[in-house]
């Protein structure tokens, strides 16, 4: 099959990568898309070689259980040993000995099929185009948030970032809480926000200082957790979104002394992103930004690096 | 008045310092504690200059409450603007405007006299010796640990450290969890828990990572949060109870993809520390070292800082 590859130091096509091999649930990507984790690992996080992509969807082209066959697939990312606490609870994505699409010993999107434990694929409805069907595994690490957090509707909530994440985070948040300010850096990303009701800031004055019940960190940058502590009132709550290379002299003196939680937040549940996305409670068509075949993947990834891209997608 | 002051550099004893002269309740100090904190901003930290101390027990010489005069009390150390937010909801402890006793911007303990707000005080019934009083300030800060997480019984905690605080705040957890232990660097620290049922290590082996579902840092060091974050559970809780000098290098990254909950606890209140050591459901009897004159304050201190003491009293 045709793959990129990254040998961990550089990325290429190879016409004749191996088809997936493993005794799982074999899918056809239609279409993947680029992410900023993606970016972070052509940088050397995570040390993986091997395919990348994580963010899919595509049609299943062999099954153990026929009626998979030919269905339109999306995918959870985390696949667990079965055996351990974790697996055991569902929380495969925090097993220990798991494997990660695409992250971590295991070959991703960025191909013409990949494979997943049947367990792990979701059917997509007619009504979300492939798309916004990519959009699916983001949108879960967004809802996450949910599943730790009981959000309050009178909470005053920022976010702290103003890329791909952070605006499906806002479009989450504004499911349960109206009062939300954007700290963003790119006005053409912030314009949009404002239409649908969100307050949007290209820096932090002293009167933001303490004032948020709630502040999520999606930045994907090193100085987005220096920004999101000024925020957050004492005794508020700190969600950290971007897993980032490298984070140096963070300072927790601070969170200590105004007794702030931190949560550390990553992968969620895909079934309440598919829902939200299949009933129109959240768009992700403004976010949409273009298409390159897999051959022009150095013009996609260059194209996803700049600051003011939307999402892009690989069509293999 | 006689009063131990700290220039930010150094710390003399003056026999002639004016009395405290806010309008405020006047209290003659009994017998003051000296703790990590006293150390740590004699090291430079929180840049106070200023009479230091914040753990004591006093007794009442001028007061607007003809009631309060000659009672024997303790005093919650921060004392809000009593007109924001926090000083509304109760929070006088995060309070922007706070002054602290012997921390920050107003006089503390070390000294023959102190005045603090009569909502501060807490009159201490006579079960309760002058040494034992003394511990009412630490103990709330560990009792603060159940105000801010709801503890389960079946949970597995490991506290780091084996110092005053966490000592404290093993004996506040294990009235609600049985299965707890100890993290130390000290022999004879972790020989009187061995008594009190808590399993005790001198240092982690790879067996005991990510087996806890809370992990309270009370260390006081800068290592303490990396073998912190070696011992919590995906998912885990982390309480953070050490506010140390300076913490450099600091890496969130695994705290997000472990979707760790940090929460930063400090201060608390001190009725459930007051009553735990009034019924005796906590004792800090073996946690008494010796008490020194206020004139050898550089004894007591030098004394303190060995890493074998237990609690250090001052006497005016
Ligand atoms: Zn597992
Ligand atoms: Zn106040």
């Amino acid at each position: 099959m045709k793959a990129t590859f990254f040998d961990g130091k550089k990325i290429t096509l190879d016409k004749n990568y191996p088809n997936p091999d493993l005794n799982e649930t074999l899918v056809r990507v239609n279409l993947a898309g680029i992410c900023g984790t993606d970016l972070e690992i052509l940088d050397g996080y995570m040390q993986y070689n091997g395919i990348l992509g994580h963010e899919f969807v595509g049609t299943v082209e062999k099954s153990d259980n026929p009626e998979m066959i030919g269905k339109r697939v999306v995918g959870e990312i985390n696949a667990g040993c079965e055996k351990c606490d974790s697996c055991i609870k569902g929380l495969q994505r925090h097993c220990s000995n798991r494997t990660v699409l695409g992250i971590l010993k295991r070959n991703g999107a960025f191909a013409e099929l990949l494979s997943l434990p049947e367990k792990n694929l979701h059917v997509i409805p007619d009504s979300i185009s492939d798309e916004q069907a990519v959009f699916v595994e983001p949108l879960a690490a967004a809802f996450e948030i949910n599943e730790q957090v009981s959000l309050k509707p009178k909470w005053n909530v920022a976010v702290v970032g103003d890329g791909r994440l952070a605006q499906l985070i806002i479009q989450v948040i504004k499911l349960t809480c109206s009062n939300i300010t954007c700290f963003g850096k790119h006005e053409n990303k912030l314009e949009g926000l404002v239409q649908s009701g969100i307050k949007i800031k290209l820096g932090i004055e002293s009167t933001d200082e303490q004032l948020f019940d709630l502040v999520v960190e999606a930045t994907g940058s090193n100085s987005g957790f220096t920004d999101t502590m000024k925020l957050v009132k004492p005794r508020g709550i700190v969600v950290l979104k971007s897993t980032i290379a490298s984070r140096e002299n963070l300072d927790l003196t601070p969170t200590i002394i105004n007794e702030i939680t931190l949560i550390g937040s990553r992968c969620g549940l895909f079934k309440p992103a598919i829902d939200a996305l299949a009933t129109g409670k959240i768009s992700v068509n403004s976010m949409i930004d273009s298409t390159f075949s897999l051959e022009n993947f150095e013009d996609a990834i260059n194209h996803a690096k700049k600051p003011d891209t939307l999402k892009v997608f690989l069509k293999p």
